[in-house]
């Protein structure tokens, strides 16, 4: 038995996530129907992430066990053949039984791509958020700097989540400005419920002056969902990399 | 009577182009249709170019005459309100009456988008002809200042074409790396059918050593269709700048 692991790419348009769903066509069910044409069977997958409708993945790793002896280079292409032009497999590799895409994550990258421009471009809709009012890349950049550390995160968790421990650490949190894009970057060693959608919202709160940059910590000390910002939309958040050990 | 210039941008994947054509979408249509809701009647509108099917335009000029008196700034709001997410006006102003978007019309700026990896990118789909080859980016873009300067370009148009003269000059051809994509620059007076699908077709021959890059200039002197590349796909090819007086 072979453990195998493939990094994905993926625009989340089209898709109600990873995880299979019933009736909703999700990444998982469409890169196992790739597989299964390929190895002649239906494998199990494991995903690193759930992912929500309509957010993308730069690289999203999956694992997989399988007694198929096609060797890896020769599996990305014959996968990549079978699946729509919105999925992509990067590359693939075999790890050892033990690896799980999930549990031997250490750290995460997200970006979130912010369209600042008072005029939609064809070319990014769906794959970043238009917002039209001015931003200050450099102020938020310094009020991203609060999230940073150890911290209860419950304030930047979507209720209904039944997580139950909400402590997470932040490695880093940037803000810079590309052209129209301003791009929140944020690494982590996991993530709440929409906790990365619920932070890029707050600094839009900032960026808007309706809280000063200072209040963050006072907002992540409170645990308080209300105080935090609204959860900003799905289409500008990229998966951007998994760390493993 | 106002005679007023828009610039437009749109992803031409779902359009037959920008010229209305009988049973096809087309990016003209889809525009005058928008502008009739704002201004309540049918324009006659001009575009400044035809483009084929699948072709995009970071920059596209329309003029139109009308006796509609809302200010630019509005219809610009107005007409992006009504229009599909792949298209959008840039701007609006009012230009002379004798402007036409086409024969006012002193330079052209295309570029072409070679997505040069071995593994599609799912966010390139149908924004760049993918070329899994190596390329050599500072060897094509010596070969291709063969094209510049005034040329009779007959070699580098699509049979079919009812143009007589084919003398044309070009002002302008680079070509450069940025990351996993090549870009072809391409300004010039005027274009003929595909010419600038059929130059960078040619640079790709260059590219895999079908040609010698110093070959392209005796392509041109002998005028024959059969000795360039072949047509570059369309969806690689930005309409990219309309320079007026």
């Amino acid at each position: 038995m072979r453990n195998l692991l493939f990094t994905i790419s993926f625009k989340g348009t089209r898709y109600h996530g990873f995880q299979v769903q019933k009736n909703a066509l999700t990444v998982c069910e469409v890169f196992q129907n790739a597989v299964e044409k390929v190895v002649g069977r239906r494998e199990d997958i494991k995903g690193c992430s759930r992912t929500d409708s309509g957010v993308h993945a730069n690289h999203y790793c999956i694992s997989m066990k399988t007694v198929c002896m096609i060797p890896c280079d020769r599996l990305v292409c014959a996968i990549n053949c079978r699946l729509p032009d919105d999925i992509a497999v990067l590359s693939c590799r075999e790890v050892p039984e033990d690896f799980h895409a999930r549990y031997s994550c250490k750290k995460k990258r997200y970006i979130y791509k912010i369209d600042n421009s008072e005029i939609k471009s064809p070319f990014l809709e769906g794959l970043a958020f238009r917002y039209r009012y001015p931003i200050d890349e450099k102020l938020l950049d310094q009020a991203a700097k609060a999230f940073l550390g150890t911290h209860d995160f419950k304030a930047f968790c979507s209720t209904g989540s039944k997580v139950e421990d909400t402590v997470r650490t932040i490695y880093r949190c940037d803000v810079h400005r590309e052209g129209r894009l301003v791009i929140v970057t944020v690494e982590g060693n996991g993530f709440l419920y929409n906790m990365v959608r619920i932070m890029v919202g707050t600094l839009l709160h900032v960026a808007r002056g309706a809280i000063a940059p200072n209040e963050i910590g006072a907002i992540i000390d409170a645990g308080d969902r209300r105080r935090a910002g609204k959860t900003a939309p799905a289409h500008g958040l990229y998966l951007d990399e998994i760390f493993y050990e």
